[in-house]
């Protein structure tokens, strides 16, 4: 992770005041998430790659704690000494972790009691922030950058992990109700070309970025178009009649093998009965939205629906080229849909439209290191570096992400089979 | 399930009472047993063989609303549909079951609403009971024994699963303190024989008994010698230090697979650390107290151990027989330790001791039908005549076990392999 | 094992003649059983339960080795030290073993290598027998005669195992041709019926036994009557045909779990197109022949089987009863058949009929210990007790089996969910 | 698949002479590869990812069957229907395939019915190359092309296979004896440079190549350094020695995590005995000589050992950039040595070394397709495409390679876990 410029801190993290006005208000925003949950909710675990929302709000406590209360000065006596190991995600450098498939047998602490370690730590980080010297704040603000972004990657982790694990319960429990607003004038798809040639992808630096958005470095791309909207339920519904699921020609040949072996027959939580989709949401089951954005695909789905449309998905570099110039906005977490919207031609009416927000967008680009990536010295270089194998990049933010949390070359990894993520699909298609 | 004596009811499930008060003290004894968990305590599963407590106290209620509420004459409508399927723990006479290696996952109903649920059937049930017709009484209190009866196994049960939960758990919960009181003039071993001949076992039938105590029928026994207490921890630990769990030549083919594929190296609990023993208990983890009759051992470990002792295990025919004549008395529930206590000498003299509480005692045999043994008519069939393969029978209770529940003639039945109920070992010999 | 009179081994081995003269015979009819077989047949296990051929015919000789060159004077060196552990079953004393489920990754020794080892070894028996002295010969005569018996155990292994195998090559290769005869009168069934009593079973040791038929002792038998011939593929057939497969109250709770993750619908074998079942045998795949004795059933198809027609399985101690007063005769695997065949009522006439030969018969009785058992000192203390756990009980010998190999009181024992043996059903009720 | 010039096809494949010399030629030398193996060799399958020699035969030779003659006018008759599912790899678009995992049981068609099977098939091909018209031919040629470097692939297979199933025997079958030969002068490692800017790369198309080298075309390629030679088992031993297995911050995290599992501790067939290495080779069991090239590393290892050693692995457009002015040259299947071989400073004095032949070179790319990417139509489509998930590519060919099957384009491609083809390490450094 790199800092070239710590006093913007506040505004990247989505505050516009100091840093422990900052510190507090993300703090705040994850703990907005558990007040339609029960001590119930927050403790099950309902597959491996998805954690308990207690979890989730310990380990961003543990985080500032081990990164900054710890590694200061020595004036820091830690809360609870089994809470380094319990909390403790992946950082080998750190020490031993709990074993991860079995967070959900941890009924203590109990939730309450979760919420007390948050209180203790945010007290000692708010005296922390308040008494540093200039030259310890220097030290603090760029950790406590990579801090606050965490906690925004746990924010939506809390929400589709909760997702999950309602689904799996058949009385469908609703996390919070919402009002479906129909879309009038659906947006139609465009292709917007791009020329071949030069271009600079990652990070330019003078803000905050993860170091995995690092360095920025020339690539060569070859002529493109890329479609002006996301693919919408409509489509995809399309690709399932013509028996897309049971055309082993389309899919790449390891996501065939999951197809057959988990039964896929449509993307996660879509269910079919009496000759009509449904889908579970954060609002409980709803019918299909045709308008609506497709969601809830993993990257074999994307790629298989992508070759069947004719078309591809775009690459990392061709999505960041198209992005760069454009304004992040669109219906991300503060929107308080949770759920992606069919967009509405009548009001949005720029070219690439749907870029930020909505869903994530499956690119065709592995998770890989660029030319002359190195991950930061320390514990914080396991934050991204060693994941860079068997994932594929997503781009764009999706609305369980917070808006100020997302950027035009923020890369987001998933393995192409995840499904529980609100990941969707953009067509490309080389010229 | 056989019931002769329904006048008797209230006595059997350990009430003095009438059948309202009984089915009222029952209730409330699982109730007591929530009383020091907090709800995330409640919706963990460590294992598939464990439920969540708040399952057991959900499923215990299903169990009075099915076989009771349900099958009247339809004046009773059922609270919530989904629950018939929920809380189904393997009745397919009465339908579809929630996955049981999931039912850890299901935080929603909260345990408010599962006490609720409770409430809503216990009025339900007052109301019959106080209503019913003599005719309707006597059709119902057969099943209400079984309900209690049932119950009364959820209650061991909600014990058993939540050490097994707490004990994965680094924190290592306490669920209630207790004092340790040692004993001074721990029992010797005594050989007590028994002559060959013919004898009848299982239940006689004048009370209530699980139609797997049924019939009552002659068996001939050749002569043997049955040890006069339970196997100590002193006694185990000379067998794991003289290399027990080494010696392939000690145990049966899968007992020695599970010793290899589990790396089991001492019973379930307990830990070795600088030196010396402790063991994981519902009072937390304590020092190894060598007098205490050994505990949380499988089949596999009860049968390497008595082998090495030059021993045998007893089969049920010969632990009945022995125990046919003593008073159903000793460490159960009701004495709130929770652990099997150390024989004391200087108090009990009886000649076979600890045969009921403390611990269950594997028995050799396999777990099959009595000859003539036919399961009842309808769902209850599927209570026990369907687990009769691949498990052993237990026998006496343990200090889980509400003393009221138990009887020379009861018949528990795990598969060789499991060590999270409260059993242990007793030996015996042919002569 | 224990012999009471080592005279007897010629006659018990199935020869007539002189011990070096039976050693012969036996190995020549093992190796008889190659004929059939092309080198690459022999390399091939289908599943970890199965051996290859060519392992089952080094095994056989390196039991020789072991137990009898290996052990006596020192005057015999092994032919290969890597072989004590390639063909080395189960046996801890012994030593390592080579890992059981990939003995089909064992290319070499070749087929012909191993046939030098057995003529290395055979050569070296016939010298020991040739020039041992008496006190030898005593000593060698008993482990001689499990060496032999062992190796018919292992010659009907070689049938069910390549049987097995070959079943998993779609071109379905046919080990022996065989004609089909019809029976024109197939035998009806009647109840032979059993008085109550105190009964004697198990070995009465004046001949050879293996060590798990004694001792012999009492039981006690309520009445019962026995079926007086084996379960027919046409009455198995309309237990398929009234949805036995598909309904869950005939089955042990363990059973129906196998039958919904294998997925059966019919014995193993079996297979229905175009509205005809066929059957895969030894001579290829045939039509059901509706007179012959169902095979290749399961303990728990046997059992749901019994249930369905208002019957179950005979416990051992009845079966024996019941055969010990007949001769030991039948289809075995002399007649050359290797399939079980209709019972033809115009011929056999005795009462209960096909108690012996056929197929396998299922009995309700887990293997355990007989009381009083203990096994032989050292290694071949392991060949039978250790298994006494999560297996059942068959009786009577299949038409895989040399004649001379079976008899009233032999206990062969699989895992309920074993089918590839040749196993079958007889019925059995309480009166 | 493309095919630009068909004329070429025999110099491509290897040949100088007319097709049906190098169609001869090439099933040739499949066939010399199986001399010095049994029967017994040919049918066993050591793992899932590996298949047995026989079917390798056995599948090359159903490649010309399909792709050739049963997709011509129709005077083909199939030789063996079941063959057509027998040995289909994964070819859905032609039809079903017999299990992948279970391969190792086909004992039938034996090895000398599948050598049948070539014959006739190449009697066939014979027949089709001699009388075909000159259009039948222009449509032929491609397809020949194609199958015969897919036989060479296949040569390779069957070598790494048998490899890895003769190192599963504790017996350590020897398939091939060789002298080694000791290096005096072992090369030093050079670090050249190349310069930043746009690159070409893919196959340009004036001769064969596989589908997934088209289209060639432009990258930008960020200033690097390459090794002039492979990285050795001396330095190798060195990263194992630095607690190389030991230290989680040098792998990736599915890195790390297989480490665990497998239990891995140095490259797949290295064995360490009193002190020293040795290494299972095709010559059978070897010490380690430290000049080799370090071999049957996975991607993991491969990872790693740069990262230790302060570099990186070289992406496949770097590799290429570097490769494309070398002479294919080097140490392949046909110098017989079956191993790689240590660069002897005396003899080879280019720049960058060993870049052909040896050891395949794990790049950093992920197999992805190049921008416009297009499969072939039809079955053969599905030759690579499919694969483009999940997998590495790798560069320049192995000591098991035919020489005349690589070229600098000639994309390889295994998952990162994989270690049994023989694959090594070259390393890089960003500028």
């Amino acid at each position: 992770m790199v800092i070239r410029d710590t006093t913007l801190i506040g505004t990247e993290a989505g505050c516009s005041t100091s840093l422990p006005n900052c510190y507090a208000a993300t703090r705040e925003a994850t703990e907005a998430l558990c007040a339609p949950l029960e001590p119930e909710d927050c403790v099950i675990q309902s597959m491996t790659c998805a954690s308990p929302v207690k979890w989730h709000m310990a380990h961003t406590t543990w985080f500032f704690e081990t990164f900054i209360l710890c590694a200061g000065d020595g004036r820091y006596d830690v809360l609870q000494p089994e809470f380094r190991v319990l909390f403790n995600s992946y950082y080998n450098t750190i020490g031993a972790q709990f074993s991860r498939p079995h967070r959900g047998l941890l009924s203590r602490p109990t939730l309450s009691e979760v919420f007390a370690y948050r209180r203790h730590i945010d007290n000692a980080m708010h005296d922390r922030l308040e008494n540093a010297s200039p030259e310890e704040l220097a030290r603090i603000a760029p950790l406590l950058a990579v801090g606050l972004y965490h906690e925004q990657q746990h924010q939506e982790l809390i929400l589709t992990d909760i997702k999950h694990a309602f689904s799996c319960n058949p009385l469908e429990p609703v996390y919070r109700e919402r009002e479906n607003q129909r879309v009038t004038h659906a947006a139609g798809v465009d292709w917007v070309p791009f020329e071949a040639g030069v271009r600079e992808v990652g990070h330019p630096g003078s803000e905050f970025a993860f170091d995995n958005e690092f360095p920025r470095h020339r690539v060569f791309l070859e002529p493109f178009v890329l479609a002006s909207r996301l693919v919408t339920n409509r489509e995809y519904l399309a690709f399932i009649e013509d028996g897309g699921y049971k055309k082993p020609e389309l899919w790449l040949s390891d996501g065939w093998a999951t197809v057959q072996s988990q039964a896929w027959r449509a993307p996660l939580y879509w269910q079919h009965d009496d000759g009509r989709w449904s889908v579970f949401t954060l609002a409980g089951r709803l019918p299909i939205d045709l308008d609506e954005p497709v969601c809830h695909t993993s990257y074999y789905e994307a790629d298989a629906f992508a070759r069947w449309s004719g078309a591809r998905l775009a690459t990392e570099a061709e999505w960041e080229t198209s992005a760069a110039s454009q304004a992040v906005d669109g219906n991300f977490l503060e929107r308080g849909r949770l759920h992606p919207a069919p967009l509405d031609a009548s009001v949005d009416r720029s070219d690439s439209r749907q870029m930020f927000g909505d869903v994530w967008e499956w690119t065709s680009s592995p998770y890989v290191a660029y030319p002359g990536y190195a991950p930061p010295v320390g514990a914080l270089g396991e934050y991204n570096g060693k994941f860079m194998c068997n994932q594929f990049v997503l781009r764009g933010g999706s609305c369980a992400t917070p808006r100020a949390h997302v950027r035009a070359t923020y890369r987001n990894f998933f393995p192409p089979e995840a499904r529980w993520q609100f990941a969707g699909i953009r067509l490309a298609r080389s010229e």
